[in-house]
């Protein structure tokens, strides 16, 4: 099972086509000096983050108490990452000057014995680790792993690493079934996946040691929350739901189960880390659990847009086929992890599934998480939203009809940054003989096979247009296979090889082209992307009768600014034909579509009479003009829909 | 504007037929018997009602904390003012004793001064009135008051109504804008209705003096709640909802109240007590705000059972044509305020649009509140179940698959036991000149028209058959109008006189058979009943390309127990017929539809696959099966739905 496929580094991919360059630039020139603000509690109109603040308390640099959630460190470690991709892809001294900065104020916090949270630096270390459940030491120490990881590949700098192996070596001594030790795993998991960047980093097994046992000691009885709860007297908020400890994915063993339950963030942390885990170790069995709960979260529990995580009461996962439009919670986080889960299978397994899901999300229910301007954000994904039923129905009041400036809660627009500026690393991949084509960006990517230097050149106006083109630079003819993606939405491509017809075969979704490639050599591959008409598994209650509109990975929706109020009685059927553009001022450069649809009418109704039996209803003709999901409510509050009516 | 309508006097209608005599007989001789023991804390698995417990300690007859809700002992007035109403339509010496017990219980508990609230006799005189907005002791006095005016028209006792004349004369020196009076209103109204009715035994019209004015101050500047949540510094749990003060009605006077909002049964109890002051003070323009929140309500926010007030959080009405199914709150009490507002504004217009809601709420939204062996309740009526969805969806933590044996805030139950018991108030009215058959309830009703005794003898399967008798009997020939209400949903009806085609003029919806009437003279009503489709206003987001199903005023459902699980995959057409058949047995003796019907088909899907383009759905022939809604969960928990997919 060995794992035999690997990102690149990220130094070595440069994006450059219109969708994405547009994206990393907007997070290097905006979000990130954005956020930069934001964690300093310049920004106004947003509520103070305290992130900073709480570094300069715990430092002893100035006085105060702290602020934001128990977790609140983990923002600026999410920043710090996503300013090292970022890095990695275009130098930038003025932020790596603001990196190092807060590098230094958060190092100035470390306790002599490796502990750093401002949390319990500020309100008492003596209670330290005595509330695993609920206040995320563990989860923000797994982010600063991460960013030190991140942050030492991209600019060679030790500090931030120095200083979270040495939280990591305490936590060592903390945590397991010896005497003294605490048999505990967190509330909010990370620190596995983690865990295992820093065991891949450093080669110390002691890191790996470590993953495992949070990952095999989780959900095993007695359970230790349970225990800690009772110990500590704690309240359990999610006593009366269903899920329960499952909420935490802790109320059995990881080995024993079968669905996604629970929190969906820590759901998909946690699976990310147990794939990294069974790669390590050569777990069969749990590389199988991974595939399980991948199965039943994209065959039963994932919107079309790869939103996941239902239910806003714990921001959890709820049922098999239970998939509202309108109260749907949709986390950006959510479907970012998502996206970390699918990455690590996909480079154990070499599956287009994995990718395909990757695509999806990245396109829709990611990207709609942020405003075209970058300031503004989404927590809640919704595929359909009225602003009045957001003010005036409860069950709704998540659902936001406009992007934020921040959040309390503000866990998605770092994660954002963190995965848009290391966007090449789920792009483009390798193994020892074989250069991976999983997203269509442009650029240019150096590879290193086998030891000969390669160098792509992708060139591509996707999302818009269906045509990629991939040329090889290298000093020497090199044998490998080129595998493209050939994306589960496509019906119908077209492989060229240097202008003619290339010989390759599919092996799990990709298209193998296998040769001894000279310089020069170039892959055209055109994916035909006809505007689709998708219908939902009939299981899935919300949408019977319904259809969503896509066209390639994009999926499209109906907003208020183009079509008026009422969109519900747009109906369209599966005939309907659609003109599409390019109109490259519209929303940052956008295809549109455009079609006639019947708009249920009014007609024959009186005011007042709500009911009515036996007359047929009335429609009007009206033209339908779609924008891609990942657009809306760039243009004010309005409705918007993405699962249309669809005569059948 | 005088009301000229009025109800007969309960003891002169016999209710006698085969629908309404069980449910007659099920509130007497099990509804109240077991409510009794609930209220004496003696029904295992229900939790302690504490009610007359209550009492008993108010009266310092044992010791003990007060138990339950605040406005715990409006539950025992509910009981006696429904034991009232039955003793008329039926003697039952042992249901009589048990009420008299239990006024003796509560006048024990009366206070010198006339006071009489368990909640405040136990926790402390001296905080009593100083939290009008929550705390619903001028809530329990208008139930008092109730109970003490019915039990003393039906038994001729007056101990209870000179204990509930006591309080209300202790609270009409309390309330008021004189030196030393608060110029408060309760958060939950019902006592502005009941200081009517007091008014109109009494005489006295004090009482409607201080009707008049809790009606006129609420929602004047500057607001008393407001004033009252910062003298005594209470929380304000709705600050961060739309409503706000509107919650209690309270925000705005009642006169600019132009939409139904907030708490849907304080709403409607508010607008009944508003419809008896504007009958008795003459005043038109109170009269206009009740037909314009009428008209809010019945054409823009209730539901086709009768259900209103769909929002869970608050038990609130929402906005203007959100009606969800499967997240309504619909409770049942609202529906039965709906029931008390609609008769007040028949009596005053004698318009048959009041009376068609009657009819519409009492069939369907109403008698679903109670199991068919009369010992469970729903307190939600929604119009879709899936018991997976009440578990695992806390947006649906409302809604029970199950109905339950009691509420912890008990409302409900004894609320459709005081309006069963005097369902021949709504069946039955008389002005000077006019017999008014409201309700097809077959029976004898003795009425006494300008000074002549009549007694009508009505004979009818309604609601399953579509023919009602109605005979005259009298000692000498009398002149007056027989108008008989011709129903909204009947689209053809035929009346006969002795046996050929009546002469008659059709007044706002009743059919009005003017004549010198002679013992024998018989009235044949034909109300055609074929089964409907019916559809709702397009702006109703969740019934588009959906119909319900009705027969009469039977609202239908599918139901899982005879139509399997998936029941939002069945789809009918406008075209669709239906076979309808009696079936005694069933259900305690229904109607049942069947059709054949389409049922979306898994076939071509593979699992795993939530979304796929192109292909048209495939559908399998199936028979659905239709069930009254009212007798919905009577068979185990199971899905359930009433909007159906229709083809258009």
């Amino acid at each position: 099972m060995k794992k035999s496929i690997d990102a690149l580094p990220l130094r070595n991919v440069v994006v450059d086509d219109p969708f994405w360059k547009r994206y990393v630039e907007l997070v290097r020139g905006t979000v990130l000096p954005y956020q930069w603000d934001i964690l300093n509690d310049r920004v106004e109109g947003a509520g103070p983050s305290c992130c900073i603040r709480n570094f300069r308390i715990a430092a002893g640099e100035i006085r105060g108490s702290f602020g934001g959630m128990v977790f609140q460190d983990s923002d600026v470690y999410k920043w710090i990452e996503a300013v090292a991709y970022s890095l990695c892809m275009c130098p930038d001294a003025k932020l790596e000057a603001l990196a190092d900065g807060a590098i230094d104020i958060i190092c100035a916090a470390q306790q002599p014995d490796g502990y750093l949270n401002t949390y319990y630096i500020i309100n008492g270390l003596e209670k330290r680790f005595t509330f695993l459940r609920d206040h995320h030491e563990l989860y923000c120490l797994g982010h600063l792993i991460e960013a030190a990881v991140a942050y030492y590949r991209s600019t060679g700098k030790r500090k931030l690493l120095d200083a979270a192996i040495r939280f990591a070596d305490c936590v060592c001594g903390i945590f397991g079934t010896g005497e003294n030790q605490i048999p505990g795993y967190p509330g909010h998991e990370i620190i596995e996946l983690a865990l295992v960047k820093l065991y891949r980093l450093t080669g110390d097994k002691k890191y790996l040691r470590l993953a495992v046992f949070f990952i095999d000691r989780r959900g095993q009885e007695p359970l230790y929350f349970r225990e800690e709860t009772e110990r500590y007297n704690r309240d359990f908020y999610w006593h009366d739901t269903y899920f329960r400890y499952q909420y935490y994915q802790a109320g059995k063993p990881v080995r024993a189960q079968t669905a996604a339950e629970g929190h969906a963030v820590r759901a998909v942390y946690l699976y990310s880390g147990m794939a990294d885990v069974a790669a390590e170790t050569n777990d069969e069995e749990l590389l199988e659990v991974c595939c399980r709960l991948w199965d039943n979260i994209t065959g039963k529990q994932m919107y079309i847009t790869g939103a996941i995580g239902v239910g806003a009461h714990g921001e959890s996962f709820t049922f098999d086929y239970d998939l509202p439009n309108d109260t749907v919670y949709g986390e950006t986080c959510a479907s970012i992890g998502l996206v970390f889960f699918a990455i690590r299978l996909f480079e154990l397994t070499g599956d287009s599934k994995y990718t395909d899901v990757i695509e999806r999300a990245l396109y829709n229910g990611i990207i709609s998480g942020i405003s075209l301007n970058g300031t503004e954000f989404f927590y809640v994904n919704p595929l359909e939203a009225d602003p009045e039923a957001c003010e005036k129905d409860y069950g709704k009041r998540h659902v936001r009809p406009e992007r934020q400036k921040w959040f309390d809660c503000a866990c998605c627009p770092p994660n954002f940054a963190r995965l848009v500026s290391s966007v090449g690393n789920y792009a483009y991949s390798q193994s020892a003989d074989t250069f991976f084509v999983n997203l269509y960006i442009g650029g240019k990517i150096q590879a290193d096979i086998d030891g000969a230097a390669v160098i792509f050149h992708v060139q591509t106006e996707y999302p818009w247009k269906d045509k990629v083109r991939i040329s090889v630079e290298a000093n020497a003819p090199v044998g490998f296979s080129l595998a493209v993606r050939i994306p589960g939405w496509c019906e119908k491509h077209c492989l060229k090889l240097n202008g003619t017809a290339a010989r390759y075969r599919i092996h799990r979704g990709y298209a193998y082209v296998s040769r001894v490639w000279e310089s020069g050599d170039t892959v055209e591959l055109t994916l035909d992307m006809p505007v689709a008409i998708v219908g939902a598994d009939p299981r899935v209650k919300e949408n019977v009768g319904k259809a969503a509109v896509m066209r390639g990975p994009i999926v499209y929706c109906l907003e208020q600014a183009d079509n008026g109020t009422g969109l519900h009685r747009y109906f369209i059927d599966s005939r309907t034909a659609f003109d599409s553009s390019f109109e490259p001022g519209f929303l940052g450069g956008t295809v549109v579509l455009r079609c006639r649809a019947k708009y249920l009418s009014g007609g024959g109704w009186e005011d007042g009479q709500l009911y009515r039996p036996g007359r047929s209803p009335e429609f009007e003709e009206r033209t339908a003009t779609w924008i891609p999901y990942y657009a809306w409510a760039n243009r004010g509050p309005g409705e918007m829909l993405v699962w249309v009516h669809c005569r059948l």
